[in-house]
């Protein structure tokens, strides 16, 4: 079964679009903030409530597509058979928490592996990024210029805190390489840096729900979106990965170093 | 002359306020991009146009006032008997150049120098934080509420790039200490990060105009701002600057490495 994009679309604009209204009420109430793998991993009842409301919406509209989601209410996928659905109900828990600012809520839909279709919320600037291979991205339903491609030295870099505190993969060298480092806490705002243009690339390490959606937008105008030695991101686990624009990529990829 | 405070509250308001139409207009039209100590220090034309605008409408309201400027069209300052305003008309102009947003506007107001009162303009999101040692903080107008203390582990870091990835000051042990590190490139935003509570601290190296604005506003709560020893800020010339909420900058004082 071939997805109707059009359709899946609107879908994902009018889900996003309630999830947001949900939040910003929850951002009312005290917050319930559990630590997971470490003391900056959290998880608050609003990630695990947003997760609970889209995989219903989505099982509700695609009842055989599969669900991975970074808090787990649905079985683990370990497979890319058929649709699957990655799902990201708050990226950049840690902001949320903190910032009130500077988070996301991602989905990115693949059918057998390939990607067909992504989407970006970016809650409080209320501005949601849609795309794929074969769909030119949009913010809130109108057409994006395509971003410029850029040498690394012409652009801005994104990076993950502890990767470029612990020159991981060559970070520190690659980012000095550019026009200057930015850390946003999130994958989610990072990828929507690039795809608007801001920002030439970003390296971290991440989960597939954090890159599913911001690979299958920037497929339509050449984001490479790799793992640091070139091989395509396994969307079954974490790893490493390097985004950026053609020309950004190719100098940031003479300047990688892969343990 | 002691200052009319609430004159000038409503003065920089509305300085700023037709500065930044000035500058969205001005985004219409190509920027002419120089650069200044290195590759990565830029002046653009639409930053020498904001300080010749705001310095006029600062001599036309204070004809004794003096006025340190990051684009030098007044007479460089040497001491700081009666009124100074420190401006920077555009702050993070990597970004306004590279992103179109996550830039300010700045400017601190001393007499004899001690802080009297500090604005900063985020002009993409039409946001002016105002505020003093006597006069609590406000988002264009309104009252906000005062950043509550937190322990360094309890909080994001702001920090600039080439800090962290050389470990000036051992920055990079100070930021693993903390919740996270941000880079945003632009001390304005850093600090308006910090008076709106989303952040506990900064660090980094600035020039007295990057630091006077936000270390009016913050005095008023107590925010901390030294060099990294623990002296006071000399605001006749550049140097490091650790900005943080008192139980933070206990923290930091105790991990920073004066080389």
């Amino acid at each position: 079964m071939m997805l109707d994009l059009k359709r899946l679309e609107n879908e994902l604009m009018a889900w996003l679009g309630e999830s947001r209204v949900r939040i910003l009420d929850a951002m009312n109430t005290p917050l319930h903030v559990d630590v997971k793998s470490g003391r900056n991993d959290l998880v608050t009842n609003v990630d695990k409530a947003n997760q609970r409301f889209l995989t219903n919406k989505i099982l509700a509209a695609y009842p055989d597509a599969r669900i991975e989601g970074e808090e787990g209410t649905a079985e683990k996928v370990h497979d890319l058979a058929g649709t699957v659905f990655f799902l990201d109900p708050i990226d950049g828990t840690m902001n949320f928490v903190k910032q009130h600012a500077n988070f996301a809520v991602m989905i990115g839909v693949y059918e057998n592996g390939a990607p067909r279709f992504g989407a970006i919320l970016d809650v409080m600037r209320n501005e949601v990024l849609t795309g794929g291979p074969t769909v030119a991205p949009k913010r809130n339903g109108r057409r994006l210029p395509l971003p410029k491609d850029h040498e690394l030295k012409d652009g801005l870099m994104g990076a993950s805190g502890p990767l470029l505190i612990h020159n991981k993969l060559n970070v520190q060298v690659i980012n000095e390489a550019s026009s200057g480092t930015r850390i946003t806490g999130s994958a989610g705002i990072e990828f929507k840096a690039i795809i608007e243009g801001q920002q030439i690339g970003y390296i971290s390490y991440l989960q597939p729900w954090d890159v599913a959606a911001g690979m299958a937008i920037g497929a339509h105008f050449g984001l490479q979106v790799t793992r640091p030695d070139g091989k395509a991101i396994n969307m079954l686990e974490p790893g490493f990965v390097v985004a950026a624009l053609p020309s950004a990529y190719r100098d940031i990829r003479k300047l990688i170093v892969v343990d």
